[in-house]
């Protein structure tokens, strides 16, 4: 999990609109791919400057460009001018230590999402910024490196599969932020998976470390909610639809990533209840160990300390102690010491303690 | 209880509008019974092929067609184009792992329910999607397999009893809705008798596998909450009455569905209270136990330790020691140690330990 | 405390509007009693059958029936429509499982009430359900059986005491509910001496069955929240005045219905609150005892345990053992003895252990 | 602390409108202050009944009417006839368990504050109601008896000092509302160094009692969060400035007022939180002793139980065993038993229990 | 951290407008400093006293004037009539206890804010009242002592870098903002390393101090909170953009000041979430030493009383007890006395407590 708040800090001081990428340089090179395509034809394209770019900008086929690499603050300033973005947009995408938003500009519509993933390996959910700019036919995606969840959608524009190529750049976004809100789906399981590796942990041989595997799942959640919560507010505010650049009839999809986004936090929800629980039942096996603990204790101390004083009494000196003259007396006193332990050990039967 | 989110993933990627089912196959059969009534006569029937239903479709008769099994995706697409229903919504049909909602599409409103039952031989809340379709003088559900709790409603339209076959489709639809909420009060009737069970065990033996149930059922109602939930927005949507759809007439029969909603999910709170509660009374029975233990362990100890530190005294082997020679001296060194330990038996009853 | 939701399911499956008595059948006669007044005339009178209350309806005069007694489904039926009232009105009426509620029928106002009573010989809160009908110049009050808490206003009425006898039949209705929930408070007050008790034995002598009574005592509290809770917003939708059947005269009184109403509400979560203080009271009291058990022991062990051992030493029956002969060895052993248990005992009273 | 609702029940059944004084009868005296001012002239006088009262009530200087003590029905009936008020304003002044609030009459504003004060030697909080009422160039303050916060106020109005002599009435009101709530403070002053007393008592020498005290101030907060909260809704129902009554030019102050509502409801949740924390710091030094006890027992017993066995050896009486014959047996295990009691001793160290 | 509420009641009983500094006196001297510029000339200036201020009030150049130390009463009463600020606004600067609020007077917009940073060393809080007043081409900041953040922002005016120079007095309003803002993010930042240090010490040596460095910094958190929470609200106040004193275009950046603000608000959220996360770990790390220790008491007891009973019991002095005769007797008890030892290990190891 990424430290929560120090890169952002960098920043201060700054005049708004200075452009300081607050993320790990999360690798070297920057790659721009243009997919320019309408229902009848289709242009890729890997570009190796950003003025190779501009062309598409004014054709009525639907453009999307991705970057992948945002680290090169001279590259997102010309891009920035290229497209003639806010400064504080630019600025935006940048930092990515940023909540997923939605910001409505005159002639765009500004989105911060936040790709999930969750490492096995590491045991780390890996969180990765996109921002998404859509212009008229054109939909610029940022992202900090390579690698993602859209290739089904590329996948779909190549082969002309579904509605995508028929339907304009708000589909594509739309497109672009289901598969987003898709993938918390494998990250959900993944972490179910492990949830459910810990309960079976604890019911087979609980111990601190146990204990310390709910913990970091529980933190995990925090962070989760902390990501996934904005992102409600940013579908709903797609979809109330008061941006000219989405059309009408892509909201009805949209409201279908909305209900997925409720699912995904209730989801979240569920798990922080559902770990809560877990704690409670780790903290009474606890409590149920130590009783066996203590009953061992007792059981042992209640036969042993009495049967001890006995043996003791009879090595007492005195001179006149009868007993110790009778030729019977040492079987005696066995039979006695073991009736005493039979029936201390009955008793405890009884009481269920053993 | 099925796992929370595992088949929703498996969609993740595909485009919108695609038909995957996403429950496991419930049933290989598709059974298709429709029910065309007014207030003078009734027609009963099992279609074989979804044409068969077409004729109905006209009809100024109400028109229920049932549909048990929606695995099948070939029969599900050919039932979309024939009551040309919106793809997405045939998709949702098919997603068995939705939310309850409700949709306004512009001809017919789309309701989805969850039809819960308490298996009680399996201690699990079984789910299963039912999918209502209102169009004019038309109600189209889907269930994932056969077996409902609509039969007393088919019994009604068969007898003609009470004012169904007099109302429309929209009145039909509030009494499937109506079915599923009543069949919420068995199902919580059952699950407090389970909650009495717990009770009852608490008091009398309560062990690890009494709170391990009681953890099993708030995860029961966690789940339920989840379900039920949604649905008060649904009928609250439906009953503000905004589709036309839905007669003015009908709507006091939605604001009842609507209290019994209420009901339910005002019984889920209660039972999660009392819950808490119990496991609050199972740690304090468990923390008391541990208190008589350790109680045992030392009144046992107080008594027997200095019993035999006395009876340690007199085992020593110093020459001169006085007492040992004396006639009476073993006599009287058992009289102390008795009232020494009786003494310790008086303490321990005042202290009320005993 | 009743069963949480037993009676409801019996309904499941009939056709809305059918009459079924959820309730346990609480008396066997049905007492129906009219009270018809004017500022200027007074007529009481016992009916035998709702025949004889037809005449009251039509006068300009304010007429309130009281009716004791509502098991007997042909007889609500008859009273249904005598008065026209709305099948649903009827079958709320008989069905006693309901919330608290109000509805605006056109030509009438319908309130649903729970009359609540602490009943301390056996610990147990008693709901009776009362459901009021305002019409114009009319009041309906139907209870689940005899005995009430309106003797005052019939008092009142008698007397002509007060404004009631000047007032419209809103006003009767206003002082029906007030006088409900002016009932409330005496059941809390009731409740607050329960309360009281639990708290004196808990700092006296606590045990298990002290907590069992806060948990019970906590239980009747979800029971009353529950209860009382949608009573603010029946309150609240009649004081909005929205009837015309309330004139606005009449508004103040139920604004101040409404602000005891918050008070009861009020009161319930502060006794809520000082419940859970208790509980934490309780648990905190319990490990102090516990850690006064194990001090005992401790200490116990602590002064015997050393000293059994040295008596062990000169207990052992090694042939050259100069100490066992001087003449002074056995006196000064004891001497040590007793030194070192009385520093342990300083040592213990320094940590304050004693 | 007062009981919570013990005397409203009292009450129950009465007519609205009857004057019944619910609190405890404070002072025997009734006593009536006047002041009358502008910003020329100042007219002070003690009026010994009602009537004397009535030639101010039309001047178009501001009339100041205060009233110590409310327990004398006749004269709250006498006051409320001469100033005609409403007569459930009347009653709600006399009862006092009502909850702040604020009512708007055509002809005057009524507000219900609650001044409290924190009694130190009784550690008790007392609360004592207090009722204005705002008319046309008129004030009239109830208290329940005499001594009130009111002082600094009149020395303003005595000296001229501040704006008040050149305001209205609606000025005069503010002042005296906020005089209550500055009041406020000056109780969670105290509150807090109560507050303080406990946290140093925590942690030099915590004990049941110390527990018990938290207890007590927690559950003063639950009641004094329960008399600021509505205060809150009154100065903003004041500030909303909806009656004539109140000038737009002491709307200003009456936000100023509301700010400070604000501080103190938020200073009482901090304090809520606080306690809190110290309970569960109570709770983990508790067990932190606990802890520390069974160390020392488990050093303890660890120690001697092996020592106390092999001195147990050597007491046997096997008239074989070689070492018991050995010249240095006894020096050698002695040497044993005190370097095996040493290793334990370095053991313990090495694990910190030491 | 500052006492909670102590200052706040010095006040009390004094009228409104009555300026009392409620701070500590934090410097001696009171130090005016005016920069005013537009886009092509900057003046710079220390004054000596409140007049030589007044020049620059009717410039149409941006003048910021920024007064250090606020406790000489009548430098602040020149300087409110200086500029004609209204008495409250005036006390207000002076209260250093004010949450933070913003309020729209009709001439100016006044905004209070903390300036919070953590000193680590002292291990506290410092919080320091800066108080705003936003009027035509002049901001006046006020304050307690020397020492601020604001020094990027001279620097910026300095140089002309970035939009400062071109732009009105509203941005230089909004950039003082954001560098309190953005400074919170400086404190979080060594929070976190607080946080992370304590954790640390948890795993590796936790102990009571660990709990009470928890319980300081969730007494921060709460602090924190307090502070920062109000601040959501006057950054969305001026957000909304009512007063004609903030143009449009600083809209954009005030909206980019109110994501950050609800950045610090979640992470303070998290921070606290994280926090008793923690508080459960150190519970359950000393529930779980307190069971180790049991153990080990358990397994001393477990293996030595029964064998110093059985050594015991060849300790007594029978005259007839055979096996004392038996020339292996000693070996052949030794030799069971360390099998009973060694079984009694391997049934401990078994059982997973060694």
């Amino acid at each position: 999990m990424p430290r929560l708040i120090k890169k952002t800090s960098r920043k201060v001081g700054l005049p708004p609109g200075t452009l300081v990428h607050t993320g790990e340089k999360k690798s070297d090179k920057v790659k721009i791919t243009i997919m320019d395509y309408d229902e009848a034809q289709l242009e890729k394209k890997e570009a190796r400057t950003i003025e190779e770019c501009l062309p598409f900008k004014e054709t009525p086929t639907v453009t999307w460009i991705n970057i992948d690499g945002i680290h090169r603050m001279e590259i997102m300033e010309d891009i920035g001018k290229a497209f003639s973005l806010h400064p504080l947009l630019v600025e935006d995408v940048v930092n990515t230590e940023q909540r997923p938003k939605m910001e409505d500009f005159d002639d765009c519509v500004f989105v911060v999402l936040k790709m999930l993933s969750y490492d096995e390996k590491e045991n780390e959910i890996k969180a990765e910024q996109i921002s998404l700019v859509l212009g008229t036919n054109l939909v610029i995606s940022f992202q900090e490196r390579e690698g993602d969840v859209f290739d089904p959608i590329r996948e779909r524009i190549r082969n002309g599969r579904g509605r995508i190529r028929k339907m304009g750049a708000d589909y594509l976004a739309y497109a672009l932020i289901d598969a987003v809100v898709d993938s918390y789906f494998i990250m959900l399981d993944k972490l179910e998976e492990k949830m459910e590796d810990i309960e079976e942990q604890l019911l087979l041989n609980p111990g601190p470390e146990t204990l310390n595997a709910i913990h970091v799942l529980r933190r995990k959640m925090i962070f989760l909610r902390n990501q996934v919560w904005p992102l409600r507010e940013v579908v709903a505010a797609l979809e109330r639809g008061e941006s000219p650049l989405i059309h009408e009839s892509t909201l009805i999809y949209l409201s279908d990533v909305y209900d997925n986004t409720i699912q995904v936090i209730e989801t979240i929800e569920k798990f922080r209840d559902m770990l809560s629980g877990t704690i409670d039942i780790y903290l009474s096996m606890a409590s149920n160990k130590m009783n066996e603990v203590m009953k061992l204790l007792a059981i042992i101390a209640t036969i042993f300390m009495p049967l001890t004083f006995i043996a003791g009494i009879y090595g007492m000196n005195f001179r006149y102690m009868p007993e110790l003259e009778w030729h019977w007396g040492y079987p005696a006193i066995l039979f006695v010491l073991v009736a005493i332990g039979l029936l201390m050990l009955v008793y405890f039967r009884r009481k269920k303690w053993l």
